[in-house]
């Protein structure tokens, strides 16, 4: 039987790391002598020189632009992303927001008044229309927590190929007809990577061919819809309203129209609950080192060539 | 075979409920010669004298209190509510105010900045514990959306029997062992019916047993609730917050305490949207005409001894 990989965890801190490393078949080691190095810094220029022996590195973000703008992903090595490893907690984020949307839970929640019931309007998500942009980890986690609401969900993938897994959405689209799906939604949900493709997904066109009553949940990446267009729709009212984790620019400085108009619910990039991004990274490092013990191919493989 | 059942409806702009008798083997008729009548007023005191013919009414809401102690359900024939009907838009609403305390939806909304991450708690419905007081309509939806969180849920029911259904929950008590519930649940949902033994069901002493970190949802009515008890605990911080779609009193009067509270989150009374109650209270007088004609015991009979 092979060597347990050697694996180097940069804190002190991270006993669940530890642990999920020896769980994983692992060991952990010095940099100097590793095959393995879980990376917990956020910026690429912290990270030091690697050391040949290193054939593996895990970033701690499912999103790496940054990682791959600055070239840090080098041929050397197999880099993995962190990306579906928070599918669970983002999704769970995307369906607060969706029925804190439907149930005007922002509305009320800036009410000092018992109001009358006609004053904010609540709906229901069951017979709603759900069109989720992406369909990696957290798309897929979403279709699973709406499969008992009975939404009709669109799922919108790059090839538009079958989603696996025991919940189905009711349609696939491939991204080249995802115009098809504005139209039919009453959430448009953008849970898809930050790349060069993906930039201004959502735009003006895209806007205006949503639904009047549609509301907009991102919770992937800013950059993917666009801004200055989104203020101009819940102006003109072309759409109900845009619940947002992510912003262009982040942080969204104040005084930004987005703050002061009344259908916009902003959380500060919170989808992923600190306790649940520590378990499941940890589950992420576990699976890893695994794979990379078996040979495996790995968990969250970045493709430089594709931008995620 | 027996005559379809005569049933009046007294409004000419319900052609959905019309549809429905239809549907359930009925048809329309004036009160006099009616062997079924569908209420859709709200108080007691406005309903018609009843011709002998008539063997059931069908009264619009879930929760009869005022019927009951007005005495109007007479003994001369069957009155059903429309206690079950609205259990799934119910249970969405609970759920939207569960994941609105979970992801601070209630507080992010108040925001005018991007504030700190650490600002407001933001944590996961997965592993949480989930107690749900009441397994009636409400109850029983809400297992089923919460099965694809990965939540632990305990199901309080009076005779603590196990739920029907696909989804079940990890544990089932009978209401003489809730207190068992209370320390262990981050979610105290209550989905009991207003009856005199659920009168301030959760009072001072189940607040102080309950976590730190739990948070109170009341979606059922503001009665089961000791107010007074439950401002004192928010302020000693001796549960984390309450999100509340029924108050005591109600409506909630302006300078109450319970608006001025950080983690209290509000919901005037609206956890079944218009068009949802429509079509489900349709749904329920369908059903009830086909069990009539059928001679089936009906759904949502009241039971005046047990108070509800």
């Amino acid at each position: 039987m092979a060597e347990p990989p050697r694996i180097h965890i940069p804190a002190d801190d991270r006993p669940d790391l530890e642990e999920a490393v020896r769980e994983g078949g692992g060991r952990t080691a010095p940099l100097e002598r590793a095959d393995g190095l879980v990376w917990l810094g956020g910026r690429p220029d912290e990270l030091p020189e690697l050391p040949d022996s290193v054939r593996w590195v895990q970033l701690p973000s499912a999103g790496v632009e940054q990682w791959l703008r600055a070239g840090a992903i080098d041929r050397d090595r197999a880099w993995t992303s962190a990306t579906g490893a928070f599918g669970l907690p983002v999704a769970e984020h995307a369906l607060a927001l969706m029925l804190a949307a439907d149930k005007a839970i922002h509305a009320f929640a800036r009410e000092r008044s018992w109001v009358d019931e006609g004053r904010h309007r609540v709906r229901s998500l069951e017979g709603a229309t759900v069109a989720i942009i992406g369909a990696g980890g957290i798309g897929r986690a979403l279709i699973g927590l709406l499969e008992p609401f009975g939404a009709e969900v669109i799922a919108v993938t790059r090839r538009g190929r079958e989603i696996p897994g025991p919940a189905r959405p009711a349609r696939t689209l491939p991204a080249d007809r995802v115009a098809e799906a504005w139209p039919e939604a009453h959430h448009v949900v953008i849970a898809a990577p930050a790349t060069d493709g993906t930039r201004h997904l959502v735009g003006a066109p895209e806007l205006e061919s949503m639904r009047e009553d549609a509301w907009l949940v991102n919770v992937a990446r800013g950059s993917l819809v666009d801004t200055d267009a989104l203020v101009a729709a819940l102006r003109a009212g072309s759409i109900a309203g845009a619940a947002l984790d992510v912003t262009d620019p982040e942080p969204l400085p104040d005084g930004h129209p987005l703050w002061d108009l009344p259908n916009v619910l902003i959380t500060p990039h919170v989808a992923t609950p600190p306790e649940a991004e520590r378990r499941h990274f940890a589950g992420r490092v576990r699976e890893n080192v695994r794979r990379l013990a078996a040979g495996e191919e790995l968990e969250g493989l970045i493709d430089p060539e594709g931008g995620y």
